[in-house]
Formats: C-alpha cells, structure tokens, sequence
C-alpha cells in the first residue's frame, strides 16, 4: 500500500512514521509512506498556499492553485483509490472503515489548516472526506497520522500476531474486555481468579460476559446497532 | 497548563510537539508538556514494561507496576487535575470536551500499546478514559497528541486570531460554512456571487445557510440534540 500526503508542515510527521508499528510496516516494504511538501506548489516568490477567505472575517484559507497543482503531479504518476481530505466534518472514521480502507491501493491524504481548504477542490478534486472525530484539530496532519496508523497496522504481515487485531475493540461490534497481567497482586488489588484458573473454557466464557458488560455500560450504542 | 504524557516511545512524540501550534503555544509559555519515559520504570535489567496476558491469548499487556510508578512519581510533584488513559473504550472526545479540558491547570496522559494497561490502573489510578474515535490505533501517543493539539489551540493566547476557534465546526453545534478565497474563478469553478458582493448581512446570512444545510446533509445527528 502507498499512501502520499500533502502538507504545509511535511516535518511535523517525521517522527510519528520513524518509530513503532508504522517503522515496521516500513521496513518490511508493506507500506510506503510519502509526504509531499505543499510549498514546494506556493506561488510566487514568498510560495503562497493560503490567503483571506472571500466574503470577510477570521481565519486564512488554502488557496485552490497550489493544491490543485501538487494533487495532479501525484495523480500523473499513478492512480488513486480515494483522494480523502481530512476534515472535522467528514464522514466519521471507524474500524468498518478501517478495514475497508486497509485493502486499497494508492491512497493520498490532503492535510487542511487554518479554515480550510477552498471549497471548489471539494466539491472537483476530492473523492472522499474523512473526520477522525467531532472535534477541531490545528491541522489535518495528525489526522492523516492517525488514519495511516489505523490502516497500517491492519496490513497483513504489519503486526507480529495477526490474531492480536481481530480481538481488537469493535472488531466484533463490541469493546474487548478486561485485561491483566503479572503480578496476581499488587497493592492488594487482585486478577479475578477465573483467569488465573487455567480453564480455558471458563475464561473464554468470562472474557465474553466482561465485554458485553463492558460495552453495555460504556457504549451501549454499539448493541443497538 | 501543564501536561505529562507517560509513553514507551517518547521520541514519537518529538515532531508534532515541535511544530504548528503547539510550538507557538510552547514558545509562548502557555503550554508545558513533558514526556516522561515509561522505561525509566520498567523492571530487571531488561527494563520490562508489559507481559503476557492472564488468561492467555494474543497480545501483551502493559503491567501494573511500571505505570503505577511512574504516575506516583509525577503526582509526588504537583496535584493533577485528571489522570487520563487514552483507550479505544473511553468517553468520545468531542469539541464540548476539549473546551472543558483546556481550562485544567494540570493534565497527565497514560499511552497504552499491545493490549492495553492492566486493568487494576483503570480501576484504581486512572480518573478519566478518553477515546478519540471508535478505531483502534497502535498505540496511544498519537491519540495524546491529537487531544493535546485540540486542548492546545484553545487556550487563550495561542491562536493568533481568538475570534478564529469560535467559528469552528461543533462550537455552535453545526458543522461551518464552505470557504473560498482567490482566485474568483479556477478552471471555470466559480465562487459563490454573493460572497464577493460586500453586503456584510447577505454575506452572514448565506453562510448562516450554508452551514445548516451542510449540518443536515452531513450529519443530521448534531441539529436532533
């Protein structure tokens, strides 16, 4: 999978794609991850991507040139699945999503600021718009850091345990139970004794209990469904 | 504000602290992060932080005493307002929450991986389980820092323009109105007329519009509330 994306502040994810799961999938050739530095595509001398919005009031806007060009120099060299702008109100990313788009191809992520991005590239250019969620970020990098991160580790092959991902929460609808490790006891605080019983049945049928309660009182939305 | 972020893998977390946003409002004092190495606790020689899970099955878990120290460390120090574990299973973070936590004087952030963190913290230790979408992420220092960047842009001070973070989507319950900016046509996509007309109360009217109508579009949920 290769994903490309279109920043103002390239630098800003250097550190979240060099280190943990995303390294991994790196190195093992299973994700190619390129960020393309918006300026490069600023116009005039002082490289402008963004001036004030028509109609008055706070706030700059992206200008729809310098995007339009970096989006087509990546789409002449191949082609894109989706065209995904990251934007508080796009359609919601959940674990559906995720999965579905963990299987694509060539996916390119275009990272807004400030107010946003000209609304004629929405409504020409862009194939699809994601939110990672009902609140506002200063900018659409760690958004794009969060979905890359989200589909990156369901790559086959990414993480070391692929059984780990499918027990994951709302895999199965559902948030994943209680976990515990060593010691039994710390500070006087136990491990429920079922699950240091051995009985593999018995715990599998406990886990399953946990997480329905679980998810009955922290979500009971994700039943209903 | 302060905030303590309490990771594996601090040097994730060096881009996004040291750009945008969240540089200027480090460099104009308003905001004093600090990530502390969970390693610095972890047990034996081999520095251990996580473990098999009772009970068995796939994936590790993050063990009890490592994080128990480290917390106790940080709260020996100075009073914490809420220590947050960043979990798939929280409380969705949303804008209404993001505007309540930027006034707390001192936060800390627990980042899980693998499995989770043993549940007897989150029982016991932890006083507040934020998630920042229904998607599972490897680990939690990018959800930290995406609810460090939201925290982060409201504080007053930070945004050069104030007035910009209460015409975000979510502040009044909506989703914002579309935005342009030059030029007025791009490949014959023109700008609405009326936003280069300079009738300020047509103007405020249309966008007034605008945003209701994309609400209803896009996510009919916020206008039932």
């Amino acid at each position: 999978m290769r994903i490309d994306i279109i920043s103002i502040v390239p630098q800003l994810l250097e550190s979240p794609f060099q280190h943990s799961i995303l390294k991994r999938a790196r190195e093992k050739g299973l994700l190619d991850l390129h960020v393309c530095d918006l300026r490069n595509f600023g116009l005039g001398k002082n490289k402008q991507v963004d001036d004030y919005q028509y109609g008055g009031g706070a706030g700059m806007v992206m200008m729809i040139e310098p995007l339009y060009e970096a989006i087509s120099s990546l789409k002449q060299k191949r082609d894109y699945d989706e065209i995904i702008y990251l934007t508080p109100d796009g359609e919601r990313l959940d674990q559906k999503m995720a999965n579905a788009l963990s299987l694509k191809q060539n996916l390119m992520l275009i990272c807004g600021h400030y107010k946003g991005i000209d609304e004629r590239l929405r409504e020409h250019v862009v194939t699809r718009e994601i939110s990672i969620g009902d609140y506002v970020l200063s900018g659409g990098e760690l958004a794009a850091a969060v979905l890359v991160d989200a589909l990156g580790r369901l790559i086959p092959g990414v993480l070391n345990d692929e059984s780990s991902a499918l027990s994951d929460s709302f895999q199965d609808g559902m948030l994943a139970p209680a976990v515990y490790t060593r010691p039994a006891e710390f500070l006087g605080w136990k491990v429920p004794d079922i699950l240091l019983s051995g009985h593999e049945a018995k715990i599998e049928d406990w886990r399953d209990k946990n997480a329905i309660s679980r998810t009955r009182r922290k979500r009971p939305d994700l039943l209903k469904e």
